[in-house]
């Protein structure tokens, strides 16, 4: 065999994304935390003793017991597809079985949502100019542009800026938004940039890719519908079980018109095999025991306590020049501090000092635009009362010394 | 607001891999086959009977009685990881608990892999020009090239032709390689030319992954270790708990040089996030119940009498133009029947006829270079030895007629 060592690269060549690629702020979190008693606002976790153990386990017996096809492939598991169906009603949707499709998570369906609309490597995305870290993880992936329109924490997307980017020419792919308890802002959109952003989508030809993984968690008397209940041919909707029952059971579901089926049934089988797993079975037998329909309103009333807890603390030790979301829905309040505070530096001082975990605003950056070096996604879900008035005070404490 | 509806489509614009998109043969035949008492050799099923469904439920309820983590996000499994590497040594293979990746599967484990080397749209992929349908589909939906090499059912890959192909200057991004239990031929590599493959793997830097599904159903005395044995900087490593234990868990690993774990990871991350979920949690208590060590040795026992079974029921009722496959892994049987009888035809008429199920040749068939067409897949795995004799002489009746 000749032997051509001499010319080639010693090292695999790898797709050209991974030359940018960084270990996520989520990750890094994760690892700087571990090991010590850190007060963390800083990740999306669901608080950890609500999860309702003794029905998942009864559940997880009963499909053990009676569902022998439960450890083998089988096809999207048609039960699942009609108790969700159900569970959109009361989010004021419509739709039928036959435009549900189950995936792993709201992650996964948006991943094959992106890879059913984006030519890789060839392509546009509309989003805020703060936005989702998963989300943009895909988009790296995928290697695609983004087009970036403004954002804040009192009125959510700019959807005149989004009139003024597609009257402009632009034809993204799809258009993402998160419109119930938007990550990292907290924000809800108003009902008229609702209906104005679906007219949009509608005018222009563009889809919406909605994200609304927090949405069932709305803590105030009234809610607004998602934008998937004014549209079924361009929202595109993405829901998710992780922050309604648990993280770990991978369980979601995307609504989509009846044409995208089949693209989207080849990318999930390309990705990792089209099948009900057991843990679809297991949500599916939880939610026939009926326990849902009380688990969900406790949980409004444990995050509304959190959240309500967390303002209360704000307003009581952080600096009167701060300025904070309140949001309705969701896991996040988004801080903004005097101008001349980095919070990425701050953290570092936060961690090892106080002991106090949260996410840099700049970490939500998608462009150069609202680099947010000032700012901090908190998370109120996780930690308990008695944590999130001490972790307030501490880092108020820092802040103060900057 | 103007409208611009007149200059749109009215349709959501989708990613061109699209355009070329249908039913997979395997999706079709679990529409075509369900409510009606078909014998089936069509999927790459486990037996139905042999799950430890007994040990797994005791395993759930450890997890869920003993980790209080288990419903939560968190990061990857360092004890699965550490079983994974013991399971490993028994394949030959010895590899650090940093070189292990865990994922939802062997499917997810190759779709990852192949997003982390190949540069979407703009790629090559070395194959057999017969392959596993599901690596097909990862190729299509990244909209890469293919080039081929031959292969058959007595010698497997033509290493010849590898040679060939990157001597003359091909750059694959990596060689897919199946070496122990080959979908669909059902043919095992030799030693020598395992060794041929990774000398030129390292000569021209050009990566395999290794496609191990399989590798641990093997009915003869000896194996052969897989090419991973053989080298830790050329060869990825796919391997997976669904044949062996269950595949509703969804349980998989790569074994990978360290590093390709970054890249990896935030294309897992962009994918389903990067979590231990529930079933990988079961999946360790399960191997820590040491069950494992019993049910592997008697699926193996299981499946060689059915592979017995079906080479003596071929050898029996087959013509004798037929030629097949006599596989020392895996779960398939590749036959090769007159080049006159087109085994696509054949199948319509095995299913309304004589209720018997295959997957044709032609499925497999990469490019137009070897299509198969007079070529079947027959499963021996999932129907018991008494319809394995009942469906091949049923088959044979058809063919005859032909």
């Amino acid at each position: 065999m000749t032997s051509v060592l001499s010319i080639e690269s010693s090292e695999i060549a790898l797709a050209w994304w991974t030359r940018s690629v960084q270990r996520s702020a989520l990750q890094n979190m994760l690892a700087l935390c571990s090991g010590r008693d850190v007060i963390s606002f800083a990740l999306g976790l669901p608080a950890p003793n609500q999860f309702p153990v003794d029905v998942i386990q009864q559940s997880v017996l009963k499909v053990l017991r009676s569902e022998p096809r439960a450890f083998q492939y089988s096809p999207p598991l048609q039960v699942l597809k009609q108790q969700i169906q159900s569970l959109m009603r009361e989010r004021g949707v419509h739709c039928s079985t036959e435009q549900i499709f189950l995936t792993c998570g709201a992650q996964q369906g948006m991943n094959l949502l992106a890879r059913t609309l984006l030519d890789a490597g060839n392509g546009q995305v509309l989003l805020e100019e703060l936005a989702y870290t998963g989300f943009q993880q895909i988009l790296t992936t995928l290697g695609v542009d983004v087009l970036t329109v403004p954002t804040n924490p009192e009125s959510g997307m700019d959807v005149d800026a989004v009139e003024a980017v597609l009257s402009s020419g632009a034809r993204p792919a799809f258009i993402y938004a998160v419109t119930d308890g938007h990550n990292p802002l907290g924000v809800s959109m108003s009902q008229a940039n609702r209906i104005r952003l679906v007219e949009l989508a509608r005018d222009y030809s563009v889809p919406i890719m909605e994200d609304d993984a927090y949405g069932f968690l709305h803590y105030e008397q009234d809610f607004i519908p998602p934008l998937r209940a004014l549209d079924e041919d361009w929202v595109l909707y993405v829901g998710s079980f992780s922050k309604i029952l648990a993280p770990s059971l991978r369980a979601g579901w995307v609504i989509i018109p009846e044409h995208l089926m089949l693209s989207l049934s080849i990318v999930k089988e390309a990705t990792d095999i089209d099948t009900t797993t057991l843990a679809k079975r297991i949500v599916s037998a939880y939610l026939e025991s009926g326990c849902h329909e009380h688990h969900l309103p406790r949980l409004r009333g444990l995050y509304r306590t959190r959240r309500d807890t967390m303002l209360r603390a704000l307003e009581k030790y952080f600096p009167s020049e701060a300025r904070w979301s309140k949001p309705e829905s969701g896991f996040f309040i988004w801080v903004e501090l005097p101008p001349t505070i980095n919070t990425s530096d701050l953290l570092k001082t936060a961690i090892e000092e106080e002991n106090v975990a949260f996410i840099p605003g700049e970490a939500f950056s998608v462009d150069k635009r609202h680099s947010a070096t000032n700012a901090m996604r908190l998370n109120f879900s996780h930690p308990s009362p008695d944590r999130i008035e001490e972790g307030i005070a501490r880092l108020s404490r820092l802040i103060r010394r900057y």
